[in-house]
């Protein structure tokens, strides 16, 4: 039988739930050489604006869930707002478009974001953010304490949880996730995204409104470490990041600059450390 | 033995031998309950700035190997050149902050890149390149002509042959991978990079390059399929994008929109196809 021609049923494909970030789709296939057409899970993605005390700033591409931890995140990792305080109010206005994120920042935040953009007047930036010119690549970073180590095994039981918490991520195969963990290894907060930087984005955000004193814990993501995730990291002042898959040489470079425990290959009970291992207990 | 203490040894620890794109680092680890220290290979992550006719355009973060074919691709894919043609010179000047790659373009062009400009003065964009306003999101797409249909048995063969050909992944585990595959499934053309939107556009460069009639064959993708890659897939006027995970839902819509045919989860024989599924045959 064709693919085309197979014929739609109405059992889904996914063995999961309806879950909040994804949308059934009709959708195709083979499998194991038989022809399929069903319905599936398929994650949401969606153009999101995000607007400071009535300017635009930026689109993302998101999915549209925890958009106030997003906002708010966004705002800390990129240096827009010195704390969680400077935010006065956060609206979501969903339109045929996309999604308009309003912001109502203190005076002092959006003096810092008119002076950012002035200096990049009639330019635009692209992959990194608002960035058009080499020497503003590399902004200056937290330098992070030594604090308490965290043992090896605290980082191997965080991923386990973390894999059989991604709720989305198990509906669609389309998402990263991003999870403050405890020294002891208990996931505390996740959050999901088709985007990984829009993850640890969200759980900074979602982080700095539960106050959680975060210098105590480490970072678990499920995708790779580049710089600007070490970057994000680090401006969270968490010291410690551990994905399940490969750093680059600027992540590694990024998180001997701030002093961070960069962990990559996190898988089972192994481990590769790039950088400050001392941080690590055995 | 403790991570930290584990004294250095002179062994790679990834069985691979040196190649570009790969910078070798000292790492510490534990591996089967054993800690090590050892010398591995990482992708090279580096901040890359455009410039157009000696105006700065954009900052991204890529692996510094064929800079010139994502030169090319990525002004291709952003509708900043019409074609190959209108490129006059590339030239690449690495610093101490990364490297500047330095575009010369014809007239038409350069007039095409102000004009986007200027619709954008005082503004930044982020995530999506330059884009600040919802409205600016979803470009105009070339509409996809039917074609020659494309054996499903042609996809799980390129994907197949993809993996043996990615020298930098199976160095760092690190980057992504786009290949163009001809309709028999041969992998012709394929580029890697630790962004999955710039070895997109690297290849998309370098099909220009080889002026190959990209039409006829299709592309293949290590990663998810966003929006992004259906939309720069669809600039290259290739019918197809297959991918080894999931897409997401406005990947979908725009694949609906531009008329191609989108696969996921392409994994041995089996797949999923999430639009135009008339173009596979069986």
């Amino acid at each position: 039988m064709s693919i085309a021609a197979a014929s739609p049923c109405a059992v889904t494909f996914a063995d999961a739930p309806a879950c909040e970030g994804a949308l059934l789709l009709p959708v195709r296939g083979v499998r194991g050489g038989l022809a399929f057409a069903v319905q599936d899970w398929v994650a949401q993605e969606v153009p999101v604006a995000l607007e400071f005390n009535g300017i635009s700033h930026a689109v993302m591409l998101a999915t549209p869930m925890d958009l106030e931890d997003f906002a708010l995140g966004f705002s800390l990792t990129e240096g827009i707002l010195d704390g969680a305080h400077e935010l006065y109010g956060v609206e979501a206005e969903p339109s045929e478009q996309g999604i308009t994120v309003r912001l109502e920042v203190a005076g002092a935040a959006f003096a810092r974001l008119k002076q950012k953009r002035r200096s990049m007047a009639g330019r635009t930036g692209c992959g990194l953010c608002g960035t058009e010119s080499l020497a503003h690549v590399s902004r200056a970073l937290p330098v992070l304490d030594d604090g308490a180590p965290i043992d090896r095994r605290a980082i191997a039981k965080a991923m386990a949880r973390l894999q059989a918490q991604q709720t989305l991520q198990q509906a669609t195969g389309a998402v990263h996730a991003a999870a403050w963990c405890s020294a002891q290894g208990e996931v505390v907060l996740l959050r999901e995204d088709v985007g990984r930087h829009n993850a640890l984005d969200k759980l900074v955000g979602a982080l700095a409104s539960a106050e959680v004193e975060a210098a105590g814990g480490f970072i678990a993501v499920t995708s790779r470490a580049s710089f600007e995730m070490v970057q994000k990291t680090a401006m969270a002042g968490v010291p410690l990041l551990a994905a399940v898959s490969a750093p680059t040489s600027f992540a590694v470079a990024t998180a001997e600059r701030a002093r961070l425990t960069l962990v990559g290959f996190a898988r089972k009970d192994d481990l590769v450390v790039y950088c400050r291992p001392e941080r690590l207990r055995n």
